[in-house]
This record gives C-alpha cells, structure tokens and sequence, in this order.
C-alpha cells in the first residue's frame, strides 16, 4: 500500500465514521510507517483538526491490527508532557498504558493517559477511528522504546 | 419543551451526527437555559467528554435558531482564560468573534476562538452539533454580557 492509498483508505474510514472534512484536509491527512517500512502493520493515520501552544485534537485512523508502538511524551521545558484523550468513534482498539495494563476501547469508550507514561495501541479486526483530545502535540520528542522508530 | 425533552432530542442529534455515546453519557447531557427560562430561544445542549486541569472535550447541541448569548473566558490565576475551537459537525451555526466579526461555520468548518474574547452562537434552522476542542472549561468563571445570565 503506497502512503496515497493509505490516505484515500483513511479518508474513507473517516467518511464511514460520519466524519465531514474538507478538501484540504482530506489531503492533508498524514501517513506515518515510523520509518520502519511496514506500514500495514505499524503506522498510524492521523487527521489534525487543531494544535495551539495548549490544546490539540485529532483523529486517528488505524487500519485493521494496525499497531502504534509503544511511546511516552516526555516533559518538554515547563510542559510536563501531554495528556491524551483517546475516544473510539469506530471499530475497536487495544490500548496498554503502563500502570493499568491493557484496555478495549470500543465505540463510546474513551481513556485518558497521563503524561510520560509509556503506551502502544493496535486496532481489531475492523481498523478503528479514535478521537485524541490533548494538550500541545510535538510529535518530534515523542520517546519510542524500538530505537529503529524515527517519527 | 422541558429539560428531560431536551436531552432526549439532543441526543437524538447526536446520533444522526453518526456519534455513539455510552447510555451513561446519554443521560449525563446538560441542559442549560441560562437561567433565562426561554431555552428553545436561549440555551445549550452540552455532553462533557473529558475536562481536566489541562485539556476539554464537549459537543454542543443546538436546537434551530437557539442562540448561546455573549460572553468570555476570563482569566483565573495562572490560566490566561480558556481557548476554544469549535468545529462544526451538522447542520449550521453563526458565529460571532470580538474583533473578528461573523462566520458561519458549516460541516467541516472550524474557529478557533482565543481566550477573554467576547464571543456568541446561534444555529441555523436545522440546529447544529459542534465539537469543542478546549482548555479547561470553568463554566462557573464565564462572564456573560447580560446580567441576568446564570450559569
């Protein structure tokens, strides 16, 4: 799957989702195989509504058994590390956090992850949609535990 | 329309928006007329996702035409006051900015409103569900431009 099949695919999950975006944005919807060349097993599609010095959301498109390995967000000067709601819209998606073990999220549920607190999500059978409600995004410190991964 | 009327047909909106809610959550919609006594004129529907000390996650329903009178997030302490997106999800609503003036906001549209800014909203003739993405919302802080305002 190339990087523009993977954004028309998660175009369409979104669509599926009742999710309306705008042209740009459907073009704008970012591909990540964390720079390990699997993306159909790692890798995440993410959709940015908004990200200021202090909120950020967005959506989250997995596709399915698609994983996010795990990862922390570390304190990054006075900020002591974003906190991150995830939310299923559809689908379903196992989420560890360290410090409360494994939980699945289906349509509806939602869990917050403390600051620099070390998670990996992967999606069911179906792929997921999940909203992620949270501070300030700097995707470039986040710290992932497989050293290969450059995000 | 009483309040319990008003939840129901909110809820009712946000399950034609495509969006799932626990039964919980469902019955946990606030009803607000502001204390106004007029809430299909005046008021707000809210379903409160996530508010910590850092991040807020809502949607807002509006029935047609019902207006969220002006107002701001003032500052309190070390907040500088509380920013605001609001992206629309169906239908429509008007939006006006301090400084800014009107926008109407339709599916996929979004405004990202900053903090201590006068600002009010009123739906289009089919209603509105809005998603907020926000800082902390510290409803009991608004300062609401009419004086009769309670919240």
């Amino acid at each position: 799957m190339t990087h523009r099949e993977a954004r028309e695919r998660a175009a369409a999950m979104l669509a599926d989702a009742g999710i309306v975006l705008t042209p740009a944005e459907r073009d704008g919807i970012e591909v990540t195989d964390l720079g390990l060349g699997r993306l159909e097993e790692t890798g995440l599609q993410i959709l940015t509504y908004v990200n200021t010095e202090r909120v950020c959301a967005k959506e989250l498109v997995l596709f399915p058994r698609q994983i996010c390995p795990e990862h922390r967000h570390p304190p990054v000067g006075d900020d002591p590390g974003k906190e991150e709601t995830f939310r299923c819209r559809t689908g379903s998606v196992l989420l560890w956090v360290d410090g409360h073990g494994e939980v699945e999220l289906r349509p509806g549920d939602q869990f917050t992850i403390p600051p620099d607190t070390l998670h990996w999500f992967r999606a069911g059978d179906e792929g997921a949609v999940v909203s992620e409600f949270s501070t300030r995004s700097r995707d470039e410190t986040d710290v992932f535990s497989d050293p290969r991964i450059v995000r």
